[in-house]
């Protein structure tokens, strides 16, 4: 067996290393250099190179992102687990980092609206979205439900990281994202997830790795 | 472009018609009927059925897991994404979910020990380890150094979740786990992380789909 006592300890350089990795193993060749250092941390974020080939970003998606955190804009975020996924030291502007899943009005809303918990949450974002970064990383009926509230006149966020992961819905939502035309990093297809939807954050956050 | 009103919003029938895919699609063979709860909800939570190659569980450790968080044993995570994914109302005894990364005495127990936060949180894991769930998602160095500490004879808890994802020590770690006959459910190679690793914890709390 490994010998448990010989593995590296030092964070930073299991950081470089990983990095490291990354940048041998995967093939980066359909991405800008900004897009490129967010698909890097994607890939760290799940250990597959093999995702490169799920990746979209719509033109201008990863600079819009880096200006709307510059400019102190929120994260909306419809999951806890994305939301505590984001390094806050990362942040530029000590941005905000909200999921309203837990808000009281949440269960009533879904059940007025028919829909789930996540996807009534996003009626709450409404103040806080124009010019937002949107981080989805759980629930199709979220990414659905905001496309649905854009499409009838609510503020348009900075950029969509449209990353739910599932088999009901999650190839779905991403597709009509990309179909929307508005500015977005999607992850196509069942995978993706919380990991990924804060590693997205964490790039568009700081281009430090 | 999909027609984005005609998804389903149902939470109910999104969980139901989820697993039901998932059994139609995965290959299932190699678990028993108590293992193949939990592989369906790591596949429920990564969006992929071939996840199934790469777990592994020894033998009686679901039932060890489940009959500990029935007895009210606590949780052990070592990351907070882990500990947020954890669903508190699928608990079988309001058990502890502890993520002790922001304990003040981390930094320093890390610079003493010339180890990362995460290893070193898991020495303020010791008074809650006997017998305890320990889900370990993101640091293969958490998952080393505890292995370093039951070697030198702290107490064993009732199952480790090992599933640190990521390419410098996450293969190396589960390994580690896997031969140091512990109980063990464990994602081998580079792929894991806090939402699987959040899945399994939740389907040794409840049978529940």
């Amino acid at each position: 067996m490994p010998d448990p006592t010989a593995y590296i300890r030092d964070g930073a350089e299991i950081y470089r290393q990983s990095f490291a990795t990354i940048r041998r193993e995967a093939d980066l060749s359909a991405f800008s250099a900004d897009e490129e250092g967010v698909a890097v941390r994607i890939i760290h974020a799940c250990g597959m190179v093999e995702i490169t080939e799920a990746l979209a970003f719509t033109t201008g998606a990863v600079a819009a992102g880096r200006a709307a955190l510059a400019a102190g804009k929120p994260i909306l975020c419809d999951a806890k687990m994305v939301a505590y996924g984001v390094t806050r030291a990362r942040l530029p502007a000590q941005n905000q980092v909200l999921c309203l899943l837990d808000d009281p009005q949440v269960p009533g809303l879904a059940a007025q609206a028919g829909t789930t918990r996540s996807a009534a949450a996003v009626d709450l974002w409404l103040p806080h979205l124009d010019g937002a970064v949107v981080a989805i990383g759980n629930a199709p009926t979220a990414l659905f439900h905001l496309l649905d509230r854009i499409a009838a006149g609510a503020p348009r966020p900075a950029v969509i990281l449209g990353m739910p992961v599932g088999f009901i819905g999650a190839a779905e939502s991403k597709e009509a994202l990309l179909a929307s035309g508005l500015p977005a990093l999607v992850v196509r297809g069942r995978r993706g997830g919380s990991a990924m939807a804060a590693a997205a954050v964490n790039a568009l956050a700081s281009t430090a790795e």
